[in-house]
């Protein structure tokens, strides 16, 4: 392993973004420091991105929902004359392996998502105000604002040039907002995809491109009264104070990375990461009021961040680990307590940031490119919130009857109801909906089991476990199949995980990482773009790609 | 281009595939000649397929439509022991390159996808009778059938080996119709996929992967009690007798193709195929019995079969033409005649039928890996079912007033009902519903607009087209668009075209077409899959692939 990139960050470190808070509308300002790329090689010109500028941004994201809830319109503006941003980096892409530019993309793509994830959860909405040259992953930047607004003058324009300039794809998320979010004709898609200049002025809001278009000398002005009045029809309810986000403790080791509830152990010969999570260890708060006390060191809000930044580690630094297993131990009473406290009062501000903050954790695993698996063991704690973990891995393994000098209670998985639509997947479904698709029957039955401690036998009879094994069989066969597992491409693992993971219907999010994804990867191998003579390595050269003609 | 593959064939040119009628049931036997693959290279053993067994699955479904509408039950068996089917042929798939595979792929899917249209169009319902192994390609075959039946023995099984076998997905609809037909639990199809040997007997039908398992020994017997029962239960009228589907006269030359009502125009230093539609030229038949008496004659079935051939040639022998431009010519009221004798009598089988194929022709220019344009020239008939050419394309150019030296009638659009749900797309809304997804009032004003000839002012105030043009502009601006789009690569365009064309729900079909064929496209550009060392090419040898362990 090279460098380490560190998924946590705060202000004091931010050396691409600035913020400016007033009362019930903030200003987030891009100025990305061109010296300040994540690796050697490349510059980050023209507010153009790379991992470390989305790193910070996803950080000012989830600060303004938990530590300013006070915040009811974001205006998103660039702090350098003439750009709002280039969109990523291209030398940046031209020399990344092709596993870092998809994870890259998988974490920016999450990231963009959590602004509509800001609307749609905490009435939080984000305004782009767009000024100078706002192209490709730029204008992705804006489309996942809920609104969008472009100055009128003669070097202000939306384009997603992508395709001319670089033979790749806007893949993040560029094309399906362009199609499902602001519903462009697709011909006029079409066209505005393909021309490397943009589309500026009037046709901009005609093609539904951008929300509104502002004369040049009255842009900033216009932009402000609009923030003020969104934030004045907010539904967001008035919040005096947030709480703070500290640092998240942690501490790698070779083959190992340790938090206060998160452990995770390496196997590098058999190629996979086991993550165990500890139950809460005490009782739920007594009231809503000690969670706030608490702040970032209750239980919920601890294990959520030490879990979203131990998952984002595993994936971007620990590439050749395909499998990873989740373990609990703990508690389960206490689990659904504690997840209780927050559900009977999802009506406080905060209560409702941590259940929400959980739903986008959860989602971050069912998108994550590894093979998925769960053991359900004596003195576990699949409860509530951390059973949906169940329900987001590939295949389950669950304990059944004693197992020699084995003192721990009996394996139980409890079901909430959380678990029946508060975590939605990105299909809409809650994931026991998804799992249930074929037998809603069996959907039912799950329900009317809320609360109970169901024992190996119960949980297989009510399909919430893949397999369940006794002692003699449980060592052997969780051996086998992760040796099966370790042994198979990796491709063929990712390729399969996306395509039986998300059955029922799609949505833009589905689409976003299932169909355009899967595409910009394809074409991500393809030598049109990444060969010698292709568009990324000839970008800047003035010379385009030079192309096989042949269309597959 | 080195040999045609030539998609037009009939019974007596069969090799691969016997078909018994028996009233209302017919059974399709596959009994795949082994020395009768398209290319050299390769024994199609074991009932393993490759495009020219495909080729004349498809004609086995489409006859069995027009030729026999008195079948009401299809009962697909393998002539020979021990083996349903086997699959696409490996050797075949190593050897082949990636362009035909995937569109290989697409064929098959296509044929795939006509088995579930009998039903859902027809009431002609499929079976799959499952006798021996049943692996890979072949239990995608009997997946695209309606209701599968499995013998209960000892070698008799279904399965999805591809993963751990040849590290590529089950890419012709297996996953996707395993999550989202089936509706099979995520963990189960994760483990059905996993296991080469596949699952047989109880347990297959307890998993939802097969309809029944019947004891070896009333096997025969149960499956032809099965079909009576269906065919008594079916809803299909009864129809005394069909017509014949003659040979499709096509003469090739080295720069284009001609047909009746269609001619292929070839420009290869332009890369692009422009497709020329001819009108009726003479008024409907008086009734739907004349449209009967004309059968294969007749106007509109006549050029569906042209075209769909010209569709088909283009796509696999003519790689290199990335764009390929409508155009029509002819009287718009008489193809909107024609349409109407037709839709008039939807309830006569053969008017059904020819609208029917319609709507999978039309499918099959929406999924075709080509940028398309349609040009609406003076002169044009893009009326009802020739006007959703207009919404499948890309983009559309029309012709604004006088054309000097052009005494054609002045261009025109007319819509008929048939644009609005006749002919939906792959995502089950029609094209103009697609196109004015975030517009509804446009939905409607067209609407309001049936049988007007819309000139182009009108056309383009409606939505209808992309861009009008006039005689100053015409030349240069078309010239521009072709060189442009004849200048990006490919494989951008590609992805660009799968995210634009299909806005708005997703359907398993275009969810196969979408997201798993991407993926296995990306697959079949990586080492692990196909490089020297990878498993496609190391299949066979007993030695497994040799993995770059790397998770993207």
């Amino acid at each position: 392993m090279s460098k380490v990139i560190d998924f946590r960050t705060d202000p004091s470190k931010y050396r691409h973004w600035k913020v400016e808070y007033d009362g019930p509308v903030a200003t987030v300002y891009m100025d990305v420091d061109e010296n300040g790329g994540l690796f050697e090689g490349y510059q980050l010109k023209l507010n153009s991105y790379d991992l470390g500028v989305d790193i910070e941004l996803a950080d000012v994201v989830q600060r303004m929902r938990f530590e300013h809830p006070e915040v009811k319109t974001v205006v998103m503006k660039s702090a350098k004359d003439k750009v709002f941003c280039a969109g990523a980096n291209i030398r940046m892409l031209g020399g990344a392996a092709h596993s870092h530019k998809v994870n890259f993309c998988k974490f920016t793509n999450e990231t963009r998502n959590t602004f509509e994830a800001a609307e749609a959860d905490s009435s939080q909405k984000w305004i782009a105000a767009v000024k100078g040259a706002c192209a490709g992953g730029g204008y992705e930047l804006a489309l996942a604002c809920n609104h969008i607004m472009l100055t009128d003058d003669s070097t202000s324009s939306v384009a997603l040039p992508e395709v001319p300039l670089l033979a790749v794809l806007p893949g993040t998320g560029g094309l399906t907002r362009v199609t499902d979010k602001r519903k462009v004709r697709r011909d006029r898609a079409d066209i505005f995809c393909s021309i490397e200049e943009g589309i500026k002025g009037k046709r901009a809001v005609e093609w539904r491109l951008v929300d509104e278009v502002v004369p040049n000398s009255k842009f900033d002005e216009t932009v402000a009264e609009r923030a003020r009045e969104f934030a004045a029809n907010s539904s967001k309810a008035d919040v005096a104070q947030g709480i703070t986000l500290g640092p998240i403790d942690r501490k790698i080791e070779a083959d190992a990375v340790h938090y206060d509830l998160v452990e995770v152990e390496i196997d590098r010969d058999g190629r996979r990461a086991t993550i165990s999570i500890a139950g809460p260890g005490t009782d739920a708060p007594g009231s809503i009021d000690d969670v706030m006390a608490q702040g970032d060191q209750g239980y919920m809000l601890k294990l959520a961040r030490e879990l979203d930044d131990a998952i984002l580690h595993l994936r971007l630094n620990e590439m050749e680990l395909g499998l990873w297993v989740f373990r609990t131990q703990g508690d389960p009473e206490q689990v659904i307590a504690h997840e209780e406290l927050l559900t009977a009062n999802a009506d406080n501000w905060l209560a409702n940031e941590i259940l929400q903050y959980w739903k986008r954790v959860l989602k971050r695993i069912d998108v994550t490119s590894r093979s998925l698996a769960a053991l359900v063991e004596h003195g576990s704690c699949y409860a509530g919130v951390l059973a949906e973990i169940l329900f987001a891995v590939d295949r389950s393994y669950m304990m059944e009857d004693e197992f020699e000098g084995d003192n721990r209670p009996t394996a139980t998985i409890t079901l909430s109801n959380s678990n029946f639509g508060l975590y939605p997947m990105g299909n809409d479904l809650s994931r026991l909906e998804t799992r249930f698709l074929g037998e809603p029957e069996s959907l039912e039955a799950a329900r009317a089991a809320i609360g109970e401690a169901l024992e190996a036998e119960a949980a297989d009879e009510k399909g919430l476990v893949t397999m369940i094994l006794d002692d003699i069989d449980w060592d052997d066969e969780i051996r086998i199949f992760m040796e099966e597992r370790a042994s198979f491409s990796p491709d063929a693992m990712t390729g399969m995980e996306a395509n039986l993971r998300f059955a029922g219907p799609e949505t833009m999010e589905t689409r976003i990482f299932g169909r355009l994804t899967a595409w910009q990867n394809w074409i991500f191998n393809r030598p049109n773009a990444v060969g010698k003579d292709g568009a990324l390595q000839r970008y800047g050269t003035g010379v385009r790609g030079d192309y096989n003609m042949e269309r597959v």
